[in-house]
C-alpha cells in the first residue's frame, strides 16, 4: 500500500496489517512510516514482534524511535531484549533519555513505577487558568496526556492538588488553578513500588484518567495513564484464567497460536508435574486401603464420582475467594468469616449431592441396572456421607487455599483449579475410606 | 461526621464509609449531603445496597437523585428494581429523563447500548474551534465527558469526525474543527448491541477516552466513557474467573460476604448437580469394567491419578483457549490450527508424566515398599500408555471446549475447569480400561 494509503489508517488497524504480514513485508511497510507514527505504533503492547522489528530496523531509525516513544513503552520494549543488546541501546540513546528510561528499568514489573511516564504537566501553585492553558499548549506535544494538571507548591515542589483541564476550560482565565478543585483531600496518589492491580483499583475508584506516582516526599515521579491501566487490567485477566487453569503465566502477552511449542510446553509441563506428584499420594492412599478395595470393590466404582464432586465445590469456592480477594473485598484476617460461611455452604451442597447419588444407587438397584450387593443401602448411605464430607472439605480447602497462599506471600490467584482438585482428591480418599470403614466394619469391610 | 468533614472526602472513600456503615447510618450519611454529591455517589457501581438505599430516601429526593445520574447507571439501577416499583418511578420521573432512561432499558443488560451516556457533545461539521470551545464551557455541567467532540454532517447529521479536547487546545481559535483530526478513516464506532467486551477490546486497542454508539445511519445514540468500560472489563474478570471455577455469574458485583447464603446455594448447587449428574457415567463405566476390577484391583490403585492428569491438561487448555477467543485471537475457524497444536503438546506432556508414573512403579516395586504382582511392567506400560492417551486427550478436549460452546452461540467463557475434568473423567476412564484390556489380556485379565 502507498504511504498515503496507510496514513488514512487507525493506528490499531495498522497494527492488525503489521501483525498478520511477514517479518519483511512488516519492515517494508514501517519503512514508508515516518518515525513519529512508528513510533506510536511501538507504544501499543498489541504490536507483535516488537522486539525482531525495532532489531530488523537501521541502528539509527530505531534509536529515533525509542526516543520518540513513551518512555514506560521503550523501557517494556528494552527489557525483552537480550542484556547486552539493551546495554548496547541504552549506551547509544541520547543521554537523558538513556537516563529516563533506565530509571524506569529499575523498578520491577508490574509495579506503578514500571509503567508510569514522566512526561506529564506539573504547575506551581501560584499559575493562573490562563497561564497554565498557555504552557499547555507550549508544551502538548511531548506530554502523554494534558488532561491533568498537577500542581505543586512552588518551593518545595510536594504535591498538592491534581485539577483537570476539563476543571480548566470552564474557570476564569484569572482564577488560580489551586482553587479549582474544591475537596481539601490531597490528591490520591501511589508510590512506585505499589502492583499494577492495586493501580488499576484506584484508578477505577476515584475515575481518575492519571495518578500521580510521588516518591516519599510526596514528589512526582511520573503517571500512570488510563490507556496503560487498561492494558495491565487485559494482562492481569490473562494472568488470572491462565493461573487458574495451571498455566504458568507468560511474560509477554503472545497470541495462542504465535506461542512456541517449547514455551508452551515450559509452561504448562512445570505444575503438570508438581500437581502428578502431589496426586501420587492418591495411589499411596489406595495403595494403602487395598484390602478394603479387594473385599468391596463395590467402592471402588464411586471413587471418581466423589472425589470429583469435592474439587468441583473447591474449584467453585476457589473462584470465588480469589475474586474478593483481587478486588479488595476481603482481607487476610477476614478468613474466618469465609470459614463460617463456607462450611455451612458446603454442607447444604452435599447434601444436595448426597440426595441425588442415594436415589441413583436405589434405582439402580430397584430396577436391577446394577446389583450393589446385599448391603446395597449401607453403600448408599456410604455414598452419601463420603459427599457431605468430601463436598464440606472441598469448600473449605478451596476457600482456604488463596488465603494461604496470600499469607504465604504469593498472589493469591496463583491458585489453580487443578491444585485445589489435587488437594481435595488425596484427602478426599482418605475421608471417604474412613466414612466406609466406620459404615461397613462388620458387614462389607 | 459534619457535613464539610463529608465535603472533604473522595468519592471513593465516602463510599467506603457507607458500604461499611448499617442501612440507617448510610441513610443519615447521604441526608447530609447536596443531591449532585449524591448522584455522583450512585453513579459508582461499587456503592453498595444502592437498592435499599434509593428505597429508604425520601421519593422527591430519590427523583430527583436519578435525575442527577448519569442516564446509563440510572439504568442499572432501576433494573435492580422490582418491575412494580421500576414502572413507579419511570412515571414519576420526569417525561423526557424517564423517557431517555427507558430507552436505555430497552437494550439487553452488558450491550453497548445499556452502558452509554446520552449526554456527549456533538458539534456541526461548520464549527470552528472558538465556537466548540464556548459551546464546551456552556455545556459542561450537564455532559458525561467534555475530552470527545463529535462532529456530524450539518444536515444529515451522520458522525464524520471524533476530535479531542486535546486537538482543539493547540489549534488556532478560526481552525474548522473537522479539519482537526488529519486522517481520512472514518471515526470508530460500536453499534447498540454490541457485547461490552467487544467495545473494551475497541476502546483499548484504540486508546479512546469515549467510544461513540451508532445507528444504521451513523447518527449517534450515545457515548461509552472508559470509565463504565473500566468497570465491564473487572465485572467480565468476575465473570470470567467464577464461570471458570465453575459457578455461575452473579447479577450485580457484591462482595462475597454479602451474598445471601441462599443466592450462594443457588450460584453453585446448579452446576454442581449438572457435573454430578454428568460424572456419574463414571460409576457407569466403572460397573462396566467391574469384573476387569475384581480380577485386577491394582488398577484401581491409579484411577485418580491417571484420571485427574487428564482433567489438569485439559483445564490448562481451556484457560489458553478462553483467553485466546476472548481477545478475538482466534476465530472459530481456527479450530484445526489449535487441534494440531494441542495432539502434539499432549504427547509430550503425556510421555513427561508417562516417565513419572512408570518411574514411581519401579522404584516402589524393586524397593519393596508396595508390590504390584508378577506382572507389575506390564502394570507399569499400561499406566504410562494410559496417560498419554488420556493427556493427549485431555489438551484436545479441553482445548477444543471453548470452540464448541461459541459455535453453540454460547459465551465460549463459560467452559469451566470442573466441565473439563468432568468430560475428562469419564472418557478417560474408557481410554484407560480399553489400553488395559489390550495390554494385560492374558495375563492379569
Ligand atoms: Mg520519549
Ligand atoms: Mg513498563
Ligand atoms: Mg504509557
Ligand atoms: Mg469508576
Ligand atoms: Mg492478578
Ligand atoms: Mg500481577
Ligand atoms: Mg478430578
Ligand atoms: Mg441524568
Ligand atoms: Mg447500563
Ligand atoms: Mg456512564
Ligand atoms: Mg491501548
Ligand atoms: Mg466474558
Ligand atoms: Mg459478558
Amino acid at each position: 500500500p502507498a504511504p498515503e494509503q496507510l496514513d488514512r489508517l487507525h493506528n490499531a488497524d495498522l497494527i492488525a496489517r503489521l501483525n498478520e504480514a511477514s517479518l519483511p513485508e512488516a519492515e517494508a511497510i514501517l519503512s514508508r512510516l515516518d518515525i513519529e507514527r512508528v513510533a506510536e505504533l511501538f507504544d501499543q503492547p498489541e504490536l507483535e514482534r516488537a522486539v525482531e522489528l525495532i532489531l530488523a530496523i537501521s541502528r539509527q531509525r530505531a534509536l529515533a524511535i525509542l526516543t520518540d516513544m513513551a518512555e514506560d513503552r521503550a523501557a517494556d520494549l528494552l527489557l525483552l531484549l537480550r542484556p547486552e543488546e539493551r546495554a548496547r541501546f541504552l549506551r547509544e540513546l541520547e543521554p537523558a533519555v538513556a537516563r529516563a528510561i533506565g530509571a524506569l528499568l529499575a523498578f520491577p514489573p508490574h509495579t506503578a513505577g514500571s509503567m508510569m511516564a514522566t512526561e506529564f504537566v506539573v504547575m506551581p501553585a501560584t499559575a493562573t487558568v490562563a497561564e497554565t492553558l498557555a504552557h499547555l499548549r507550549h508544551v502538548e506535544r511531548t506530554r502523554e496526556t494534558i488532561y491533568a494538571i498537577f500542581v505543586v507548591e512552588p518551593k518545595t515542589r510536594h504535591l498538592i492538588r491534581a485539577v483537570t483541564l476539563r476543571q480548566l476550560i470552564v474557570a476564569a482565565p484569572d482564577d488560580l488553578i489551586v482553587k479549582l478543585e474544591p475537596r481539601r483531600e490531597p490528591p490520591v496518589t501511589v508510590e512506585p513500588h505499589m502492583d499494577r492491580e492495586e493501580v488499576a483499583r484506584l484508578i477505577r475508584q476515584h475515575d481518575l484518567l492519571a495518578l500521580p506516582v510521588v516518591d516519599h516526599r510526596r514528589q512526582i515521579l511520573g503517571i500512570v495513564t488510563i490507556d496503560d491501566v487498561i492494558d495491565a487490567i487485559m494482562a492481569e485477566g490473562d494472568e488470572d484464567v491462565h493461573r487458574f487453569g495451571g498455566v504458568e503465566a507468560f511474560d509477554d502477552a503472545k497470541p495462542y497460536l504465535k506461542i512456541s511449542f517449547l514455551t508452551m510446553i515450559k509452561k504448562r509441563a512445570g505444575w503438570l508435574c508438581v500437581l502428578f506428584l502431589s496426586e501420587m499420594l492418591t495411589a499411596s492412599a489406595m495403595q494403602h486401603f487395598a484390602d478394603e478395595l479387594q473385599r468391596a470393590v463395590v467402592l471402588t466404582l464411586f471413587i471418581p464420582l466423589i472425589m470429583s464432586s469435592g474439587g468441583n465445590s473447591g474449584s467453585q469456592a476457589t473462584s470465588l475467594l480469589i475474586r474478593a480477594l483481587a478486588l479488595g473485598q476481603l482481607r487476610l484476617r477476614d478468613w474466618w468469616r469465609v470459614v463460617i460461611r463456607e462450611i455451612p455452604t458446603g454442607i447444604v451442597l452435599g447434601i444436595v449431592l448426597a440426595v441425588l447419588g442415594m436415589v441413583r444407587i436405589t434405582v439402580w438397584q430397584q430396577t436391577g441396572i446394577f446389583d450393589y450387593g446385599p448391603h446395597w443401602q449401607l453403600v448408599a448411605v456410604t455414598i452419601g456421607a463420603g459427599l457431605v464430607g468430601i463436598v464440606t472439605f472441598g469448600s473449605l480447602a478451596g476457600s482456604m487455599l488463596p488465603f494461604a497462599l496470600k499469607r504465604l506471600g504469593f498472589d493469591p490467584a496463583s491458585a489453580s483449579a487443578p491444585l485445589v482438585a489435587t488437594l481435595v482428591d488425596v484427602t478426599g480418599l482418605v475421608i471417604y475410606f474412613s466414612i466406609a470403614s466406620l459404615i461397613l466394619k462388620g458387614t462389607l469391610l
